[in-house]
Order: C-alpha cells, then sequence, then structure tokens
C-alpha cells in the first residue's frame, strides 16, 4: 500500500495505455496488470471524437484512478494548457506533468518542467512529475511540494532499463514523497530492479503494450513488480569479490 | 511446466537448503518458496547424527524431490563417491555434480566435472552438472548425455548474479537439455534476469538464506521465477538507443 | 586541438589542483600529465595567506591556462561572487561555474547552476558550466551561450567512471560547443572511454591526486586521453554478439 | 618489460595479422602499434603459395617475434599437426594453442585445448594457450607447465570487450605465468581496461584491422596498453557511493 496525495493503492504499477495492438488487448492486459492507475496522454484522448473506442469510457471508473499526463506539451504553458483540459473534463485531480526537451531523445526539459509543476500545484492538482535522474532536481521538486518524483529510468520507449542505478537511490533515499521509476522499463528484471532499489512504484507502457504478448507480459510485469517490492523489504544479500561457500563445511563426513 | 530425467517439475525454483538462521525459518521459507527441488551437500546431511534436526527427515517426500549434491568434492573420485553414498540412502536418483577447483572462489574445476558426470552417467545416475558459464563445456557435457546443464551466474555464493548474459545465452541457445542457472544470484531481478533469457529454472540457496528476512525474500524469489519465465515467453521489445514516444501523436489537439 | 572561447589547447586533460599529498608531487604530476588547464577553487586559493607554498605562484602562466571554478557555492549568488573574485584578481577570463546541490552526493543543481551561468556570460566571462548528464539542461545552457559543457562522468570524487554513457553520447552529439566530461573519472579507460565517445576533453582531480602514485598515474592519464581520442577519430569496430573470424579461412591448408 | 619462455619483450601488446584492407596499411599499423609479437594463422600462411604477398617474407625478423597459432584446429591433433607444420617452418618455437569447439561463438574446447597444449609442451614448444575466462582451466594449464595464459575478453571479432572483469581479476591474481587478454577488445579503453586489471599483455586484431583507420587505431592501441599499464602501476581510487569533494574546504573563504 502506498499514498500519492490522498489516495492510496495496492498496486504498485501504473500503467500507460498507448500504442496496444487492440482495444481488446489493451483491456485484457489492464485487468492482467492489475493496475490500479491509468496513464493516458491527454492530447491524444478521443474525448472530442466519439467515433473512435475509448478504453476510458468503458472502464470502471471505480477500480482505476485516471493519471492525465501533458504528453506532447513543450513549454510549461502548454503542460499547464493540457491540465486544466484534462481537470476540466472532470476525470481527476490527478495530473503527470511530462514537458519534453528533445525530440529525438523524448527526455525532459528541468526548467519548463519546474515550472509547470509549481503553476499546477497553486491550481490545486495533484502532481507527479517525470523528470530525468537528475538528483538534486527532484529535490528541488519535492521541495515545492510536488505529490511524486517521476524519474526515468532511461528514454521513453528504449527499453534500455535502468542505466543510472545509482542516481535511482540517491533520489529514493533522499525523497519524502513516493518515487515512480518511470519510462525506459524493457523487461520483467528492470522493474524487479527497480521496485527493489526501494522505488514506491514503477510506471510502464511499451514494456507491455509492444511485447509480442502484451497481456502474458502485463502478468509478467505485475508480479515483477510484487518480486521486487518483496526483495527489498527483505533486505538482500551484499555482493562479494570471493564467494563464500553456501554449504558450511563444519560436521562434515570425510 | 518442465522436464529433468523422468521427472517433471511445476516451480522452476529449485532451493538449496545451506545456512538458515534457523530451521523453522527454513521450513517456512522452503514452503514460501513453493519450490519442489530440495538440494542439499550429501556430506553435511545428519543422516549419521540423529541428535540434531534435520529437514530431510521432515519434509513430505511426496512434495519434495531432493538433489543431493557433491559439494566438498576437489575430484571426481569424492564426488562419486559422494553420489553412491546418497544413491545408497535411497532417497534419490538425481545427483547434482559440483566439483570445486577453486578454494578462493569455489568455481568448478571443468576436468573433474566431466569425469564425475560422465562415470555417473555410466553408474545411471540422473545428472545434473554445476558449471562455469563455459560454452564449450555445457556442449560438451550435453554430449556426454546428462541430464541438466547449471551454469554459474558468478561465484557461489558471492551474490553477484549474472556477470556474463551473453554466454548464459550462447549456453541456453545450443542447449537440447534443461539449463538451470545456479550459484551467484542475489536478489529477486537477477533470477528474473536468468528466466528471461530463457533459462530453465534457477537453483539458489545464500540469496533466500542469506536475507534478512529469508521467508519473504523466499516469496520474492518464486515471484521473480516465475515473473521471468512470463517476460521470456511473452517476447520482450528490442532495446533502442533512441527514445520512440509511446503516445502516438495523430490525432492530437493543438 | 581544440578550442574553448578565444583559447586553443593542444592537450585534451584538465587537471584539478586539489588534495595532492604533496606540492612537490603536485608540481611532477602535473609535468607528466602535460595538461595545459589547471582548476581551482577560487576559495581555497592562498592568495590572500601568503604563509602556504601555492601552486599558482611558482607555475608558469605562460605554459598554464588557469581555469578557476566556484566550488564550495550553493547558490548562483555565491558562484557569481567567486567567480568575481577570480576575474578581479587578474588571473583569468574563464570561469568554471559549479554549484552544489546536495552535500551527500556533490551533484550540482541545474537551477542555480544556470542562472549563474547566465549571469557571468553577462559579464563577459568565458563560462565552462559542470552539470549532471541531463540531456536538455546541457541544450539549454548551450543556447545560453556558454563556452563549453562540462557534464558530470558520476560523482565528484566517487571514482565510479562512467556511469550513463548513453547520456553523454547524447550530450556529445548534440552539442556544438566543446564537450568536457568532469568529475567521476576513477581510472584510466574511464578516460579513455570518455573520449572515444567524442569528448573534446576530461576534467580530473583524485584520480589522479589520490591514487598510490600520483606522477605514474598523471602519465597513465595522458595517454588514456590521447588514446581515447585517436580511437574516436579511427572509428571502432561494430559490436556484435557473434563472433567472425578474424583469420578469414579462404586459402586454408587442410 | 615481461617475459614468457625465453624471450623479454617491451611491448605488450601483441597483434594478429589477420583481415587487413591492405597489405601497405597492414604493414603501416603494424608498426604505427610498436608491437613486437605479430600472430598468424599457420593455416592461412602463404608460405606455400609465392604468388601472393606475405608481411611475414617481408618483416625484419630481427625486429618481430613470431606466435603461430593454430586457428582453424577443432582437435588436439589438428593443433598439434599446425603446430608442428609452423615449428618445422623454423620461423619460431613458440606456438599459441586454439582450439574452436564451436561454430557459432569461437569459444575454444576446453579439453583439446588442454591435450594440445600437454602434447606441444612434451615436444618443447613454448605454449601460449587460448582459453575462456574459465578460471579452473587457467590453473590447471598453469600446473601442466605452459607459459602463458590467454583468456578471451569475449568471442573472437565480437567487440564486446571485456565482459567478465571478474574472472579476468581471479585468473591474473592466481597465475604466476604471464596473462594475455586475447579476443573480444573492440576499443582502446577495453585494451586499458585489461591492463589495470593487471594483466601482462593484450592480444588484438580485428579492433585494429577491422577500424575505419587501422594504422591510426593502432596507435591508439598502443597508448591505451601503456596507460592501463602504468594505471595499474599507479594504483587507482577505490570506488565510493558518496563522492567526497576534491577540494577541502579546510581554510575556505566565505
Amino acid at each position: 500500500m502506498f499514498e500519492i496525495g490522498n489516495k492510496t493503492f495496492g498496486s504498485r504499477l501504473m500503467l500507460g495505455t498507448g500504442k496496444y495492438p487492440s482495444f481488446e488487448i489493451q483491456k485484457e492486459a489492464v485487468k492482467a496488470s492489475e493496475t490500479e492507475v491509468l496513464t493516458f496522454a491527454v492530447r491524444r484522448m478521443n474525448i472530442f471524437d466519439s467515433n473512435e473506442p475509448n478504453l476510458l469510457e468503458e472502464i470502471n471508473l471505480q477500480k482505476y484512478s485516471l493519471l492525465p499526463n501533458t504528453a506532447g506539451a513543450k513549454t510549461a504553458e502548454e503542460a499547464v494548457r493540457i491540465a486544466r483540459l484534462a481537470s476540466g473534463s472532470g476525470l481527476c485531480d490527478m495530473i503527470k506533468v511530462e514537458v519534453i526537451g528533445c525530440d529525438k531523445t523524448l527526455l525532459p526539459d528541468p526548467f519548463e518542467t519546474m515550472k509547470a509543476s509549481v503553476q499546477l500545484l497553486n491550481e490545486g492538482f495533484t502532481v507527479l512529475t517525470y523528470i530525468s535522474d537528475d538528483v538534486v532536481l527532484a529535490k528541488r521538486l519535492e521541495d515545492e511540494g510536488i505529490h511524486a518524483i517521476m524519474p526515468g529510468a532511461s528514454p521513453i520507449g528504449s527499453g534500455q532499463g535502468i542505466v543510472n542505478s545509482m542516481n535511482l537511490q540517491f533520489i529514493i533515499r533522499q525523497s519524502n514523497i513516493p518515487v515512480i521509476v518511470d519510462a525506459g522499463i524493457g523487461s520483467p528484471k528492470d522493474a524487479t530492479f527497480a521496485m527493489e532499489l526501494g522505488a514506491d512504484g514503477v510506471l510502464l507502457n511499451t514494456a507491455i503494450s509492444g511485447a509480442e504478448d502484451p497481456v502474458k507480459m502485463a502478468e509478467a510485469m505485475k508480479l515483477a513488480i510484487q518480486s521486487g517490492r518483496l526483495g527489498y523489504e527483505a533486505g538482500r544479500i551484499p555482493r562479494k569479490m570471493y564467494a563464500s561457500k553456501s554449504s558450511p563445511e563444519s560436521g562434515m563426513i570425510r
């Protein structure tokens, strides 16, 4: 169980809703993942186009919390505008702030990200902010009062997994707000690792939607995150350069 | 489900029985892990000392397959002798061949390992052989007819995890017998990763017995292995240097 | 040869001047390194204390460019004050902007770093800015007109080497100003690697001053950087999963 | 300076002679590398075909030691036959034993490698043996009396660099004979790293012959190996999780 703002979640997996092969597969994958939070790009929502099927229309809003994101925004101004649009639709009070500063890498802009986060905090939003793994940036955002910090494991959609586990650990150890590792997760071991490092949750999309079998991968990710959390709580053994026997030799027969 | 020799297993986790803080914790951890195979050092078995509690006396032999190992052997001759002792006790027909060639690293001796494996095959054992991650050694052992190959992730008890995922993949791809990644697993992500690479199973001991909370870690490992297997079957996304958006921009509002 | 502002350098190694075992060793190490740029913390300079030996008093200012840094500053204001102090001493017009945002990791503060850089640009300094490896932050600073960007390989003094080679490459590829990899270099291979990635130079200190034999390490670093640069220019072979023979078999005798 | 058998070498770089774009480039690269040992596949030598240019005919045998290898051999018998052929040509008494056990990965066969090495030792050869990074195999070969051990960094021609630095270190620390890291080197940093780990030398081929500019890469590799050796001798700083300032704060002005 962990909390963001005034919400409590049992599942530590947050799921993006983009790029599934079909609507049916998406629904099954969402179910298999047992996620409680669905994130979606407001700009991509078909709220203005009733001709296309829309996951959001069909899902049980009692069961899922919606986390709209500001994907597509390149400035704080755009992000704020998108957030207000989401809020206006009445679906949610949480917003994931995502302001991209580079078209090639899709990495976020720290300045516009900060500006948008502060503005949306002032407007009463529950703010979850997507950032690079910059440790001091994470701290400054927490100082401003955001509700959760979402450092990237690696670039969005890259599947590179956790590149800098040191920075993620620094962020996790310094944070008094939930840390959700977001972006770059490629396979279950990446999600397990993020949780072992002490993250409060993981947000992913492509790793499931782009898998050969998204529904099966959704279940894999569910278990990966449960496993990593348990592993974190259980306290792993230290790494040693030289082995020690796992079968103590006292009392051995010869 | 996978098979070794004439046995079929539902769980892909094989569990060592050494170095638990207490007998009670060990029993609970074994239960939480849902393993079906327990491995133990024959030389350490209290079969000749009825004063000490012995896990093997108390466990339900219907529920667990026993996999005695030849830990402590430094030569093929010693390994064969230990295997015969295990067989003589009537508990099992499987044997894990482990012949250590270096006291510091506990890494195995390829020559004595091969000799012992061949001899025990000739004597009718179901042979599972622990090796380094030497790809051609794995092939040669398979050619001799062993029933499963057990390459190490890193030195026994080191907790270093999977150091050479390339060699493990080479072994997995070339093998027509089960591949059980054995030794060096430090945390759940390592087990998940081994399974994602396509291993048939994982054998571990210290990662659970040496954890701060072995029972919780046992559950974590159970989930890790299930997750990694599902991830392998589900087909992960490729790694990309440059990101691609997970939220396609067609139909975007401006 | 590479240029920063209006200066041209033959050596691509910039050397910090802190924490040497002795003044004699420092002088020899500086000589062995063949560096042309010495960086020093203005706050640590003994310019106000003539009782202690001071490297800067003795070195040939014709031979070395001085790169004062703002180490110790936690705000833009402090950094600007330190830079002005350095400038006032008449030794240099270059300044390395370093504004630390975290006492534990010594990682830089992106906001104060930006503010100080812009202010010092306005005051006519040649500005080299130390940052984390945040790709968009690097771009934004370049947009402001700084003269070189100095992303960290890993935290100052950690010796962790290059943790995120992907981000460094992103920064190098996008930059039209020199990229100097700064902080975290632990051994020659790290310096070689930074240069292979296409960096224009490397700044290091502890890796030499803290080595068992700083003078020998200084020579090692000199060669490492030359080697990495040549390797970058020479164009390395691609990585392949499966080997190919380096001895072609055509014309083989049997 | 290091010795193999009764020979002393100033350069720690051994160079393969296969797959250069042209004979001219090869000659220049060999020169730029300052190597003193050239290795070549006996089976590929044009000693029986005087129509093709042959590096070996033209090189100054006073300047280079020749290290023929048994590339192409898949059994001990073939390797021994090739070695005798090389010896019969009167060019050399050193032989690099290379017995490949897998066509896809070109990884060596430990059993045939051992057999060939022992046989050639008995026949009076100076034996340098190419192996995987199996620690105990290295020890067993040293016990048999070989003159140098050549563990692979990664598969021949793969350019993957040093995958398992732990095993290489185990081999280096346990060895009383020279350790030459052989195969898999992709770029200068890999060569530097091998030397930093304490290797006595590096053997490479494709990393130079397959580079865009082999002559420049040859020089890069020369420097890389010198740098790594110096770095090893100089004693690197330890890695630390948390940074320490390289600019001590005592005596700071505020």
